[in-house]
């Protein structure tokens, strides 16, 4: 049993955590906090978990985190995460940053589409990207998870067989990407009122969104070679789910007919518990994985060009539930305790 | 052809407002303002509107709309037109307010549910109450007009011949009211993120709702007495539309088949261009109104009890379409002019 | 560990069964079943759960469930519980049946609803109504659970305490039942398509549906007399939950302060694991249910008249997570095991 | 004052045909029909008609609307339309045609696509693709419209000044197409209920969809030489709309500045009344054409690779708002008239 704090909590993968993490058998959440004007029971706040959690929801005390908690989850916007997570690794905790404050490497690179300097560049290197298909090994023994953006988290699973496995020309990646509103956060916006989005559709950040750079770092690790892809996200009219529809040329000429390329993604999948490929020419959909931890893959593979569709909850898979499936890694819980 | 000007145009009925005018033959905006941080072409704030009209929307300069002006449309949040008002009025200006302001006889009432004194008391004697249904005879010649709430017109019109006629217990009226989100005006709230209200349904101002009053000072007039109904608002994830589920019980048994209540209706309503009558025991449905002017009606009536449905678009025959009937009166254009 | 199979395992209740009984501990589903043109592995039916259940599910062949299932769940329509349960009552087995086929004592008012003749009228005494917080000592022996309907549910736990304490004027409750669309089932009927109800909202059935006949017969025991309610049902533009706004007056003045109807609900629910009172005057919506098992009532009294309003989730409190609970206090596993 | 028909009028594109044509001042609808069951007003199929238009709708009868109008509708699906059009153009009568019937030059892809041999092939040469900004002069003319598909017109408009000036690597087009889900017609399937498609979002008919080959014959004429796209439809949990998000990549580098590719595009288009061109880097997005014939397009230009997103309103410049469009050139009315 191990007790665990979650920073942020009053936001949507704060909410997803804790629904979680109360159906933990191995978790007692011991600290709630987060920017708030006074401090509030959280079920309070969230009325559907009244009867299951009685903590109250403060400012975040450091001092008490630390006393009360093995593992921090800071379920917080970048910038505000890197000015308390080397608090909490000098005090020796473990933590789970849901921010983009320890993904990339590059601080430069950081700087650029996150228009702010980076003010704690020592734990970058200590920093495991947490995503498990990836990088299970280092996650298991790591102090500090960058968990994954939900963008990145679809399109990287996507695309890490054929770009791993060499058969992807790496100039000529377009990922044209849809996301339900909760990506946003709870950010009060215009743009996010329910009249504006609601019966509408629109792309934003064009080919200049902050999740590009990630996706670009991980597959040019995984490519030996830096790739640039093509990033286009596009707001839907829904609350959750991500779908990303990838369109790209083949590097090499296929050996076999298309349903190898199934085949090796089952095979580069075969023993992740929340990978699931469809059959070639079949393709799934954001209900498919909704509410789940999932990422559903489906390709068509024409020879001379490949359409992936790849599908997460972005709450889930896409935030909260890749945190909780970190966490069982690093505490060797079942992998899939609680995410099923 | 007139010359109208429009206060508050960035909202949502400002920009059905301008949608519709710029369908009407004898009209001509020449005004276009609202509280704005710096001068924008109208075109550039609604692109829906591009190439129809290329008015820049400024703070608005009443000395300015006093001479560019005949008529002006006051699209204005409740305290901020009996600012403006008097000023347009004093210059001879006719004036369509669809704020609260004029609206209520009883400044202690307004004062009450709108938190604030009144400042214009002056003027309120000299606006009609703009229900074309019941007021058209003074809205022909009305200075100012007070532009009736969504609510209220629903309510009034399903309630008007049963109580004018003296056909309910006064004290027996429950409205259920269902709104669209466009009701609640552009105003960036968490409560109105799409994230909170899509897939989600509630209540609100549960029996203490501001458009109460002004039902009950309507339905009193009509019934020769006080009135007070039990008012019960609620939110639909979706843009447009009102549905009032009405309950009352007959004051006198009917002397005949419950088919006639439907024709006291008819009768009531006949030569009314924008109220339609169901045939007993058929209701209508948002759709069957949405986009449109209209304020469709159905009954059911047991002998004791009597459910009515009444809908509307919230923004039109709610808002700017009633406004515009308004208007059409008022200028002795065909009524239903750029209206259907 | 029991073995459970469930009849009707396509629509909208059985895949929620599904979902939850996988994650309960001490249940094994044995045998999946539904009216299906071949047999299919349910998990290409439902590809959600792919990875989590490999059963077949085919036509429902009585022999086989019977050898299986110590519990079988029938997720069907009404008229086609009736032809099953008796063979499988009679083989001794275990049923909770969530068509409306058990929930009516008297046959006459199941004609008049129902349209059709009553084939089994032998085991509707048999039957206990399975709402746990009426009859909990009567679920924990039956053979028979008739599980209740979802507008039901919301209605009778709003109003049982105020009916049993002779508190309620009996001729004057109005129901105004709002429900999200999975509650008609997954009917192929034009009504039902996306863009028929997307963007709209209207009564059905309005003051003649069947689930009325049920709410006046529950309330009725409870009052200890006859009782007819007047209820209205609405279909909202979005998936998941019921929200019911009621409406009555009082039958004796209270004695006390209005927070005292409160305290009565709360008395009354005291031991209740999923219905929550909440402070008078604060009201719940959808969202504090959903995905939930719990039952959530706000009040509101004047003194002379009490409003009401009661959410839940139509397809869990309203129909599968119901039936889970009456499973789970029919084998003395925790009542909450799998819920929550 | 011409009469016009319309076979087909009870879908979505005849609803809003009759809704449009009752706003034009030129045109009398003389004759409405429909596979109907038996005869209805058809303000009693769409009561938000009801006091505009009084017209029983039948099964057509193609006597009778030879004897009453002038021009013809036909609001019809694929393989009807040649059933009924070889008639209409008999006897002399003009005909915009909603199907695929008269679209594509070639019947063998016509028969690969629709999965049915063409029976008029007669008419195929007479027929002018109703797509205004490319044969405006043959559609002044016509006697046989092919009104364009709805994705077809939204590809199209946004490729057409790239491809015809030979800019674009004509192997490389992408076109990524979400359309609302009225698109697909009022189809009373299972996979087009709401509880289906809200809260859903999925990819269909991936690089198999039949508009394809109408989109690659105009681009290719354009193009002169033969053209192939990769073409991916998802579907919106939205009523109307299609927005299109394209990538290609340049045939020639550009030779100067990427604000040249903004100037192209508008002095291809700089003409027509309803194509508007946005600033470079500015996007539209449907709001901004939802309930109007507008075709927006936004375009980024990288240099090396092109982004365009293309919107429509489905139900108007992708249907009925471009048949009336049409219509207006054949009669030389205005081309605006009844569309703003």
């Amino acid at each position: 049993m191990i007790n665990v704090g979650i920073v942020g909590a009053t936001g949507y993968a704060g909410e997803e955590l804790i629904d979680i993490l109360l159906r933990h058998p191995d978790v007692r959440i011991t600290d709630v906090s987060a920017k708030i004007d006074q401090p509030k029971n959280i079920s309070e706040i969230f009325p559907r978990l009244k009867g299951r959690i009685g903590l109250v929801c403060a400012e975040p005390d450091l001092r008490q985190i630390i006393d009360k908690c093995d593992l921090v989850f800071l379920a917080l916007p970048h910038t505000v995460s890197m000015e308390i997570a080397p608090v909490l690794l000098t005090a020796g905790k473990r933590v789970i940053d849901f921010s983009a404050d320890y993904r990339l490497a590059d601080t430069a690179v950081y700087t650029e589409f996150y228009k702010t300097k980076h003010k704690d560049k020592a734990n970058i290197q200590k920093a495991v990207y947490g995503l498990p298909e990836l990088y299970r090994q280092k996650i298991r023994s790591a102090q500090l998870i960058a968990n994954p953006g939900c963008y990145p988290t679809a399109a990287i699973l996507a695309l890490a067989p054929l770009t791993a496995l060499n058969l992807v020309d790496t100039d000529s990646i377009v990922i044209d990407a849809k996301s339900g509103v909760t990506g946003a956060g709870k950010k009060v916006a215009e743009a996010l009122l329910f009249s504006e989005i609601n019966e509408d559709f629109k792309a934003y950040k064009v080919d200049t969104h902050q999740h590009a750079p990630e996706i670009n770092q991980e597959l040019s690790k995984l490519a030996g070679k830096k790739l640039k892809t093509t990033f286009v996200p596009h707001l839907l009219p829904m609350n959750r789910g991500i779908l990303e529809t990838i369109y790209v040329n083949r590097s090499r000429k296929p050996q076999a007919a298309s349903r190898k390329l199934t085949d090796l993604y089952r095979k580069f999948y075969k023993k992740e518990p929340f990978v699931r490929i469809r059959e070639e020419g079949d393709f799934p959909r954001i209900k498919d994985v909704a509410g789940t931890n999932f990422c559903d893959i489906g390709i068509k593979d024409s020879g001379e060009n490949v359409i992936i569709i790849s599908v997460i909850d972005n709450l889930l898979k896409g935030a909260s539930g890749q945190a909780v499936q970190n966490m069982n890694i690093m505490y060797k819980f079942p992998e899939h305790t609680a995410l099923a």
